[in-house]
């Protein structure tokens, strides 16, 4: 709901931008059908809430009227129910890159209506600076306030905003007065050439700051500044369930042994890169459970459960590009503030999710998925092959240049209807060649240095007991053809277990 | 043919190394049952020879009495049938990385009898160094002169020689004394360190010089050196036909469409990988004819068609990490040497296909394919879904990071009997997410910024006309489901192309 009534400029301490407050609806009333805007949110946090709120009312209003009036939405990643929710429900998104996990708008994208582009999360910003999207017409970021020499400064996350700032022919900040002031400080905004002027980025080390706490913008662009009081969307936990804690034990069972190899420093691993969600969570909690300290994290985003390990030391660096809290961990976060900026950076998504970086600093990746099959290819986005779920995100941009690739996922979604391995995943999104190590609760499934033949025993034996012999079976027959070649397939088989569930409910036969 | 008379140490200038010249049968006696073998070898170019010949004469001899003897391979891509080729049909690879050519070699892959890990070219060092597979045995090198201060020049490959050289416990030199004199000065031999120790990598443009032209070895590992005189594979040039010289063309219109809309340098473009054979040959010609001057490359192999351009200015300077000429060339190559020492440069593949340099550089990655689906997934590698062809090479490094990339591929294969754009691909290496345009001899595809609907439109519409129909036909079908979803699918259908063409030998109806 949009706020009229706010009024407090008093985080405006550059006067020149006091005469470009507006209100929502006058923002919105700037942006044209047809218009491309790239808007801050990675995660849900730090997304502009009031203009997609003004946008939405507006489309609704012309739409009523029987005008066309649709957006094509860049953002970071995911963002605010408030934002895709609300301009999916309008239906008024052309195009919509690079993520999302709005249930409506992911309705709208799978029924065909609004054109999706799945893209790695590194990507996008340097994509659109160099035309491959054509224009970008209007960057919407939301801010936590502007200095007095009108440098901007970030709220919960960076993602693109920067890119967008510089992109966009015209700019809309929402200020939000509600994100805590503390954020100041927190962000590193390092700005890349494109080719062929692109330098090494200079960073180091996961604590290396290479760039400014705040982002720039031509003064002159800007053409609206709305003041908006809004909560990031909540993030709350739910508690580990048995699958997960199991998941993130096997998880240190495997960082023991390659400790143990040395294949990784005792006690410190190498900077990890976790993925979002319950399992997670469970890996976080099983790495303080064995004891580690001082550990370094070189991720997306911030959750609950991080924040839980800077406090106790397990982390003692985290860099991502979004803090997405609850808010009781946003009390916390603000009461401790001094003590979490000396432990958390946030950096945009081109540096969080570099691969240069990635590769140099040796990240240990993990990632969710929705599906692997038995030679370790990887199904993150289409469920059956044919309905997105979320998207790519920024899993390929650690997995392929990961010192470690590890993929985690219970072995059954659906009470047992569908099986996490398959014989042929439905969809790739991550090929046999950058898949190092499967988790489920039932084990480790090292891949590295296996042939297809090798990969196949190794992934079954770690999929759920119901599925085992169906995984077997197929397997057998598969190398028992004439020619079965490298990678033993029965074509006319392949996918039919998705093509069960479809038509049953379920794999099982 | 090992040529035991040879016995001219005139290139060895470090005495120290007099005393350990042996003969190639002597070196062969030294590599026990199961070793792990590093080899120096890239598209045929730059192995050792001798010392292959004599591993598959002793596998024979002891397989003869009964004995087991087999070895592990690690190259730095495809290598000599002398090589790849006389080990599979001696039966003494027990497993093989991360690149092969060879037919025989290809045989026992696809029978299973030599276990083989395709890798991305970039990756297999660090990982052998990470150990990742366990302890390198011998590094076996082909060099083609030892210096005063015990350095080693290289000859016509870079490829991982100074990892394995690094990482081997023993060291076998094959000097080859047919390589030409004048290589030495063309190499870049630069190493990174292991995380988390890993700096930025100092190069800035395709031009740049950062390490030294000689590789280094602890003397005290090297346990012999073969003297040989032998030739790289054969490299000869098939005359272009017409479908790769409207491939060709096809690119040149596309670049053209590039720098008209402001996204490549105008007449210069962004430094160019291109991928080896007859169609990579009739893009490099197009680029030619199409009056470009001055073209950097950035890629992994320089072939005959490369050197051309070189000598003809189109291109002025070509990096890579192999030479690989024909005989031919190999003449003008020598007859000019100082000419083209200004204008080529081969590196290790790490920094040749690295991940950090390929998107600094703004790569323009032109790799061939065996099939794309409607969606623009790509099949590299098993034909069929199940048969090895050779493997990703460094495709995937070039595709996932570039400023562009392009497939390329004829239309259809064995006569029209299949198809190189089907309803879904039977194996995948390169994701819709790193697949911006396909070529064809029928025209591009530009699918940057398209859904996967719209993308299904564009594929269509370059494939062959033969089976332009039965795509819209399966594409039409899958949309008109009750739930199309996102990325449309008949999964009972989908991949019954491959399932028809393996039981009647066409994949048409």
């Amino acid at each position: 709901m949009i706020d009229n009534t706010i009024n407090d400029t008093s985080r405006i301490k550059d006067a020149r931008y006091l005469s470009k407050v507006i209100k929502a609806d006058e923002a919105a009333a700037l942006i044209p059908h047809k218009a491309q805007i790239g808007f801050s949110g990675f995660v849900g946090a730090g997304s502009p809430l009031y203009i997609p709120i003004a946008i939405a009312n507006r489309a609704q209003k012309l739409h009523e009227a029987g005008q066309e009036y649709k957006i094509s939405i860049y953002s970071g990643a995911s963002t605010d129910v408030d934002l895709d929710g609300i301009l999916a429900k309008a239906n008024c998104v052309e195009f919509r890159t690079p993520f999302n996990t709005d249930p409506n708008m992911r309705g709208r994208i799978n029924a065909g209506e609004t054109r999706y582009l799945d893209v790695h999360l590194s990507s996008l910003a340097w994509q659109v600076e160099c035309g491959y999207f054509g224009d970008m017409d209007f960057a919407v970021i939301e801010i936590s306030g502007i200095t007095e020499d009108g440098k901007l400064i970030p709220t919960t996350s960076v993602g693109n905003n920067q890119a967008w700032l510089n992109a966009a022919k015209k700019v809309i900040l929402e200020l939000n007065i509600h994100q805590p002031k503390e954020l100041e400080g927190f962000h590193d905004i390092y700005v890349q050439a494109k080719p062929p002027f692109r330098e090494p980025i200079p960073l180091k080390t996961a604590r290396d700051r290479i760039g400014t706490p705040y982002m720039s913008v031509d003064f002159d662009k800007v053409v609206g500044v709305v003041l908006s009081s809004t909560e990031d969307r909540l993030n709350r936990f739910t508690p580990l369930d048995e699958v997960s804690i199991a998941i993130g034990d096997n998880v240190a069972k495997f960082f023991a042994a390659e400790e143990a190899a040395g294949r990784l420093p005792k006690g410190k691993l190498l900077p990890l890169q976790s993925g979002i969600g319950n399992v997670a969570n469970a890996v976080l909690a099983a790495l303080s459970k064995a004891g580690y300290k001082g550990l370094e994290c070189y991720s997306e985003v911030i959750q609950d459960g991080m924040l839980d390990l800077v406090k106790d030391g397990t982390v003692d660096l985290a860099s991502a590009s979004a803090l997405s809290l609850s808010p009781t961990a946003v009390e916390e976060f603000r009461k401790n503030v001094d003590f979490y900026k000396e432990h958390i950076i946030l950096r945009p998504q081109e540096i969080s999710n570099s691969p240069e970086l990635v590769r140099r600093l040796g990240v240990v990746a993990m990632n969710g998925m929705l599906e692997a099959d038995i030679y370790g290819n990887i199904n993150s986005t289409n469920v059956m092959g044919t309905q997105m779920m979320n998207g790519i995100g920024g899993s390929g941009d650690f997995a392929r240049n990961g010192y470690l690739s590890l993929f985690l996922t219970p072995s059954v979604a659906k009470g047992g209807a569908i099986s996490a391995i398959v014989p042929f995943v439905s969809h790739i999104d991550h090929t046999e060649h950058d898949t190092m190590v499967v988790v489920t609760e039932y084990g480790y499934a090292d891949l590295r240095g296996c042939s297809p033949r090798e990969r196949a025993q190794k992934m079954i034996a770690i999929a759920h007991p119901d599925y085992r012999d169906m995984l077997q079976d197929y397997f057998d027959r598969a190398c028992a053809q004439p020619k079965p070649g490298h990678t033993p397939h029965i074509l006319s088989e392949a996918l039919s277990w998705h093509d069960r569930f479809n038509k049953t409910g379920s794999m099982k036969k």
